[in-house]
């Protein structure tokens, strides 16, 4: 069987530049091509090449991404690129679900390049954008068409500059003036500033705004969004009443303007409040469109679910190009050897491929399940867009709210932790700007904060499981949701009498042992979850106590648990599937396995110390399981980053091009550096203006 | 007992401004005053003091501290600095024994301010100086004098582009030329090239340079240091033959000039090579002062020791700052709160409190464990002043090596967890560059690699801890060490017998539980790694595979827990010595603990495969302990971060000042950022020049 595909995919590759990688790429077990075929598919495939073909040859994209730059500058340049990709016209929304897929993956394209490009774009198109779809009615639809053709340029404004995580408290009003037919938009003072705002220092000219409803009998109707206008598009200047400003220099993501603003009794039309949640007639009266205040909040904050879900995704790019300019750089840097031999690369060392190859492996793993949430998340806007409100549909919508609350922490965190291991991986090399590592970090930061903190949002993942084993619902049926994460857990009190059997390596190689290992976990901690909660709850404690004492060993650990699990089945199931290539089989279940014994080794005290493992042979085997796996996935490595990898000029890392000459990369990127070999502008502080040791000492 | 200290301190202290940290401050178990007077002595504080005041007084240090300016007005901004400190006459080499506690302090109060002053500053005086000192001779004083007096300009010169980790294949060659009687210093090529060398970028004259020295018979006899003028001091430009550059951008410490340099053919005078571990008499002899050539290597290799446990203390002063901006922060910041009532300190949550509160405690127990390594280096100075050679000197040099080595690695990842952590727990607001915590992040972050690879330098400290087991050292004492930190394993057959006799939180919190439990821990460990290292060797395998295969879940961790383990013992002997007050005891020994339990608790899977735990309730109460002494704390937390925290002017973050007014310190901020409510120069971009949707497509 040709392990390359055949015809019909015709300037979809080019060979890999020939170097020091060679090596590597020759030993490698499967074709990178034929896995990038399966892994992407031939038309994303193309679509990505076409985008990193117009970036490369553009231009104004062939500069800086920032380090260099005034603030002021790369907000420009990160403007000017963004509309860039407006002009191409990447996407079209004729077709509403190829949309939904492909406006991610053009976001990632563009992140892959540089996240300050990518965010300004997904804020405004996928963030604002589908915030008016989504929260509005057909009224708002004349502003979507404007945000498509960039004629009003939007953000989505809910945090204060007080309140992030708890939105109830929101303190910006919407006063219903039923003479004028319009709200009165109010921050009754510099705390309730919008704050965190992103494209709203300096660029947006409407955004979503989050405020109190007040209608004219006084009463308050909760949170709701409008639409207000931030500046006028013809001068870019605030609107009256508006105080509109950029935050400044954050860690990462600079050509982001991440904005603020106070409003001082902004009027804005009647019409311009996004009314799917609920709505105010002309003369002043509120009607909802839920009776359940609660289900009103959901469907307003409900966006924030996508939002989470498409961060997974932002997240695991981030990763990907980290692994893949460690993995390279390990694949050339030679360091120490067997004595009177030839230094070997640093890949080689066992300790080396630990710390990177289970990244890898996530990078592959997070990969497909943040797809999967993407279809999953597909079903729901299916459903959304027929109208069906039956009770599949609110399951579903709760299943997903519970997954991508769960997903993003452990998404996010593995990939900050993956950068930070690959940058210390690659040693001083990787503390150089230049080779981007630093970038990739410090823009995927954010990514553990926004759309909801990772350590306040695994509560609600938490709080989902916990559900299920509730009095009220033990009648009904238990463990059972549209998409079926639960379902193991209904034979529990089974589980958790299961011990692991074997006492070997194979034994832990066994693709199903890392998944029975981690079905029993999840199950334990429900359990002692459950036996925690209810044991402070009997002890009188309020509801506000029970949660907060119970968050640091039990939930906050079964919520991360439960989300390992069902990425790892997610995988395990997907690498089986028929539709994987014999060829490829081999080299998947390795990633599958590697991911899975890695992730679970960090519970390997609960295995323990609720019985799963017993003895110390257990344990040893488990680490000598991972090792192994290591050392059989080194061959493969660089052609696994090869399939996942942008262009190099995207990837934009010396140490990490396709070429493997890392040294001559190095080398040539720090000697194009400006005035690198001039002598320093200000040399006669040095040698003129000569210091007087102690002749300041009377000022102390 | 009147918890506030007496007379004698006048203008030592001021009270703590008012407002919303009052509540917090007032609970407070002890008296931060005489804690600070415990922790770090009278005279400390008023060094420190003085030199935070001049620091705040000058108009050069109230600028910025860089992410706001070009590379270039960095450098020079931080080489006045820098320049300015010698005006100060801030410290006196003529005490030296003073002077070897009193420079680290001022660098350490220079990178409080910013590491790019600090660092710039160590690496001219402390590196490059002391390295003329400890590597060279008599002959090398008339350079040192030039360092006092800030004539000549320092930097030292190990790493190449090709090689760090593995010194031995530095390629850098000095040939001797008994004709003129010089050293030829050349790099055969662009790979050996110096790099990653701080100051030379813009600002050294000369460096210690390492390269292989090469006699006229064409022997080769290994690496030494020699001093080479880079630059010309009267015009800072390069010597004949020198090509020097900067490396340009970094993640961090970017008004540090770190810099490469290539050598073509660049003579220098016999007498600059530094002659301690060898010299080269006028004819072309080479002379050993060691026979042994290892030896000779760890004499120039030596000072590395002394900059390890330099870094410890630069990452203890960066994690402390983290954490007091952590800790105001969550100790003022209101999010949500029970049921109709006011929002309460998000420092009230269990989470927040175990995020933060065990970095609170290491940033005590290390900073105390730093300082104590800084005694232990001052005592192996003392007898080689004396000019002592014994034995037991050999030997303690040998521990410090060893100590030094897993310090850097333990207490750098510490700092580099706990920045992170830090920067997340506040949230967004941990973002934004003005508030700091990207900065303490970034500039912390090359510890972990500088000075040794802490992935390698562990490999030292494992080493030393398994040659007590070698056989040829079975018949003489084993387990014996000047400084006693390995005592405790000559019983280690007996102790590897021990188990965990408690069951209740009180079991653990009895302080000798958690060192009871790591002495276990490390024999385990030692007795392990001692199995797999002679399994492997069994098998056949070169010394080189034994170790690459060993290092993963053995001798790293091995390394990791010994260091701990010795923290630990440090600290505990620490708070229980006679000269701590009484009224201190009960905090000092919560943080003892919780930072015993903290770093013990990533072992428990070790202690229960190994037996040394057994039953699901020692686990739990282990667990129930670590909680139970954040809670027991926090109402201590924020005066125990006014006790090591800076002024506001050095810690220089809105969030994080001492007046605890978080919003109004950070709208402030944030107001006064440059053009912050301006419009947008390119604000035609968006109004005038429109992008037509599509208008590109064709270039596709």
């Amino acid at each position: 069987m040709a392990p390359t595909p055949g015809g019909g995919n015709d300037g979809l590759w080019s060979d890999p530049p020939r170097g020091p990688l060679d090596a590597y790429r020759a030993r490698a077990s499967f074709s990178p091509r034929e896995l990038q075929l399966f892994w992407e598919g031939e038309d994303t495939l193309r679509f990505k090449k076409a985008v990193f073909s117009a970036l490369e040859k553009d231009p104004l994209f062939a500069g800086s991404r920032g380090a260099d730059l005034s603030l002021e500058k790369y907000r420009e340049l990160s403007f000017l690129r963004c509309k860039r990709v407006f002009e191409y016209g990447f996407f079209s929304l004729d077709n509403l679900d190829q949309s939904l897929l492909r406006l991610p993956a053009l976001t990632y394209c563009l992140g892959m390049y540089d996240w300050s490009v990518g965010t300004k774009f997904a804020l405004h198109l996928m963030v604002f954008g589908s915030a008016l779809y989504s929260l509005g009615s057909e009224r708002h639809l004349k502003y979507v068409e404007k945000v498509l053709n960039m004629e009003i340029f939007g953000c989505f404004a809910l945090t204060e500059l007080s309140h992030g995580s708890n939105t109830q408290a929101i303190r910006t009003t919407a006063h219903y003036d039923p003479t004028t037919e319009e709200f009165i938009i109010h921050s009754p003072d510099f705390e309730a500033a919008k704050f965190w705002v992103g494209n709203m220092g300096k660029t947006a000219t409407h955004g979503v705004v989050f405020a109190q409803l007040y209608t004219p009998d006084g009463r308050c109707h909760g949170l709701h969004s409008f639409v207000v206008q931030i500046r006028d598009p013809k001068t870019l200047l605030p609107m009256p009443g508006v105080m509109v400003g950029d935050m400044g220099r954050k860690l990462g993501q600079n050509g982001l303007d991440s904005g603020f603003a106070m409003f001082h009794k902004v009027r804005i039309p009647r019409q311009d409040l996004l009314n799917r949640a609920g709505d105010v007639t002309p003369q002043g009266t509120y009607t909802a469109t839920f009776k359940d205040a609660r289900q009103r909040t959901r469907v307003s904050l409900g966006s924030l679910s996508s939002g989470r879900i498409f961060i997974t995704g932002v997240c695991v790019v981030n990763l990907q190009q980290a692994v893949c300019i460690a993995i390279r750089f390990s694949a050339t840097r030679r360091q120490f050897g067997p004595a009177g031999e030839e230094e070997i690369p640093v890949l080689e060392y066992q300790m080396q491929q630990w710390r990177l190859l289970p990244y890898l492996a996530a990078a592959y793993v997070l990969d497909h399940f943040s797809k999967s949430l993407l279809l999953d998340l597909a079903r729901l806007y299916g459903g959304l867009l027929r109208g069906d409100q039956a009770a599949p549909q609110a399951e579903l919508s709760r299943e997903i709210h519970a997954l991508a609350a769960a997903a993003k922490p452990l998404v996010s965190w593995t990939a900050q932790q993956g950068i930070q291991e690959c940058r210390e991986a690659c040693g001083g090399h990787g503390y150089l700007a230049v080779n981007r590592l630093g970038d990739l970090r410090n823009d995927n930061d954010p990514n553990c904060t926004y759309e909801g903190d990772n350590s306040i949002l695994l509560k609600e993942a938490s709080k989902y499981l916990l559900n299920f084993l509730e009095p009220e619902e033990q009648d009904g049926v238990r463990f059972q949701s549209p998409l079926q994460t639960v379902s193991f857990l209904e034979a529990y009190p089974v589980v958790l009498g299961q011990r692991f059997q074997g006492t070997s390596v194979a034994d832990w190689l066994d693709p199903t042992a890392p998944l029975a290992a981690y079905t029993w976990l999840v199950c334990y901690l429900l359990q002692s979850s459950h036996q925690k909660v209810s044991q402070e709850r009997r002890s009188g404690r309020s509801d506000f106590e029970v949660k907060n004492s119970s968050q640091v060993y039990h939930l906050r650990t079964l919520a991360l648990a439960f989300m390992e699990r069902t990425v790892v089945q997610r995988f395990h199931t997907h690498v089986r599937s028929p539709s994987v290539p014999p060829s490829l089989r081999a080299v998947l279940g390795r990633l599958s396995t590697l991911y899975a014994l890695w992730s679970l080794s960090q519970h390997t005290a609960l295995l323990y110390r609720g019985g799963y493992l017993a003895g110390e042979q257990a344990g040893q085997a488990l680490e000598a399981a991972i090792l192994d796996l290591c050392a059989q996935l080194k061959d493969d490595a660089v052609a696994l980053v090869d399939v996942i990898a942008p262009p190099d000029f995207v990837l934009n890392s010396p140490i990490g091009r396709a070429d493997g000459e890392l040294s001559k990369n190095l080398w040539g990127a720090v000697l194009q550096e400006s005035g690198v070999l001039e002598r320093a502008s200000w040399w006669q502080e040095f040698s003129v203006h000569r210091p007087v040791v102690g002749s300041l000492k009377s000022k102390l």
